[in-house]
């Protein structure tokens, strides 16, 4: 700390797992980091007191100490209100965390202040500010994981819209009538492209007696969840179900792009979250070919409009962004 | 002309009908226009020639001469390169239109300055600085009519997009591998909410042999085009097969709603267009109930958000955004 400068924490809470991060956000530096398992099941007062431990291990493996402090900023898979810092409704995590007053709950036992916002909106401040979209005016990020969800940057600046909740590509419809979503209608992005989508195409399959060797890598792993790893090693093996089903969620991607991009018609849009993490770059192959496809002007102006890309902060989009938010509101 | 202070004249090219405007856009009032067909049969220069005729009308009517006329806006149904004052392509007027170059046609024969853009970005500027979107931050504009189109205002200013072509909205993938739209993809929502899409679910119907009264409202009206005058009639005269049409279209433009809702979060939809003239204010009773069922955030915040309403220029949206958008750039 030779400069002074207070370090900010910026803390990613996915519907699987959770990562507190102190960031040094002027040089984008990451200098210690403390990763959990969410466990939902513990609902909005338990999961509040992982996210406290994780925030005092960060600074803890970061060698610091509270006073270096400057805030917290905190990502939350759900829409929230981030004036009042409440949450407003978080899908994959359940209903405990309906209207939940998470800023005030952490703000005790943290001791130091505290700023929310949507996960992915913050993962989009992350990449926007650090990553795969820096320098672009309007920029979409799509992180597709449990669920999907979005962050709009539109002129180099977060696009926060009407009640906070704009970026909720997840909710967007692509196959009317389709499979349930997680929020409850039908034929949603997140119920067709999201890790949870290719975890019940693959059930789909094995229900119908097809062959594969995910219920072999089920029991080495020892869940019962069809995580990204078990997807890609399926995937680079070989498996026939497994490719199928993550095919088909490339398809509905490459659609919700598309919708995004006729829509929007942005610089850049940036694809993370955990499945893309683990398939790599080559997984945005299908995904392009399809989007373009539906692109109503197929021109690209030299490359320079409607890029499709791959995150580059990898795991680190949401508590880099959550952190950048914490020094803009909290400084 | 008390004040000395010219007048514009603004054009909305529709598939079906062009409508020519001279405008007093300080007032926001129209001192003359013209209304004629747009018979695409003719090509690109045919129907260059008829807006040229259009406008001429128009300054006649209005008592104008050519003298008194600042310039002229055009709204083209498709993506356009409005710095080189160029069509890009127009799925609903045919493939001469593609990389035509509209301006400097229109140029030669008109002696006046004319700047072009699409024509539903020219209608959401008119709604926005004149009708139903007025003093919205973040408003979006869908007019269903041949085709569905859109036109996106936020921060109060046309948002143009990376290739200026945001806002097409009904190129949106609803009903992935669905109907077949205009563009040669499938499942959009042009395919599934606009005119042509009740027409196409009207005729399937009569192909199967269902009883309707359209056959004899077309015979009278002695065009083969089922209008939106047409639906309205059967529709107000309580027949089935019209009714389970528009219902159909009611439910996949509610469903477009919700996807440009949950995306963006503005203050207002504004919708409009040919048969949201003729089927009035209860058309969008259907449309907003799917759409909220949709929404992931479902409050409204006391009215102030994601509210749908009906467009209120009527059929002067295009011709007074497009009016506007020449004082904006030919001043």
């Amino acid at each position: 700390m030779a400069t002074g400068r207070k370090v900010v924490i910026g803390v990613d809470l996915g519907g699987t797992n959770m990562l507190a991060a102190a960031v040094d956000d002027r040089k984008g530096k990451v200098l210690g980091e403390s990763k959990r398992r969410t466990n939902p099941e513990l609902g909005a007062v338990g999961v509040s007191e992982r996210i406290v431990a994780s925030v005092n291990a960060a600074i803890k493996e970061a060698g610091l100490k509270r006073k270096d402090i400057a805030g917290v900023g905190i990502g939350v898979p759900g829409p929230v209100d981030p004036e009042r810092g409440i949450v407003v409704r978080c899908p994959n995590l359940g209903p405990s965390w309906d209207s939940f007053p998470l800023r005030e709950t952490l703000g005790g036992s943290l001791d130091l202040p505290a700023t929310i916002d949507n996960d992915v909106r913050v993962g989009a401040v992350g990449e926007h500010t650090f990553g795969a979209g820096r320098g672009a005016g309007d920029m979409l990020a799509i992180f597709v994981g449990t669920g999907i969800g979005g962050g709009l940057i539109l002129g180099g600046k977060l696009h926060s819209g009407c009640r906070s909740s704009s970026g909720e590509v997840g909710h967007m419809v692509l196959l009317a009538d389709g499979p349930l979503c997680g929020c409850g209608e039908r034929g949603h992005a997140e119920a067709l492209a999201s890790r949870t989508a290719i975890d019940r195409s693959i059930r789909a399959a094995l229900d119908a007696g097809r062959p594969s060797s995910v219920p072999q890598l089920l029991v080495q792993s020892g869940h019962t969840l069809i995580s990204a790893g078990i997807i890609g090693d399926a995937y680079d093996a070989g498996d026939q179900v497994v490719i199928e089903a993550v095919q088909r969620a490339q398809y509905y991607l490459g659609l919700l792009v598309s919708a995004c991009v006729n829509l929007l018609d942005p610089e850049v849009v940036v694809i993370g979250g955990g499945v893309l993490e683990r398939m790599g770059d080559s997984y945005l192959g299908p995904v392009r070919q399809v989007a373009e496809q539906h692109y109503i002007n197929k021109t690209s102006m030299e490359g320079k409009c409607a890029r499709v890309v791959r995150a580059a902060l990898g795991d680190y989009s949401g508590a880099m962004g959550a952190a950048v938010l914490a020094r803009q509101r909290l400084a």
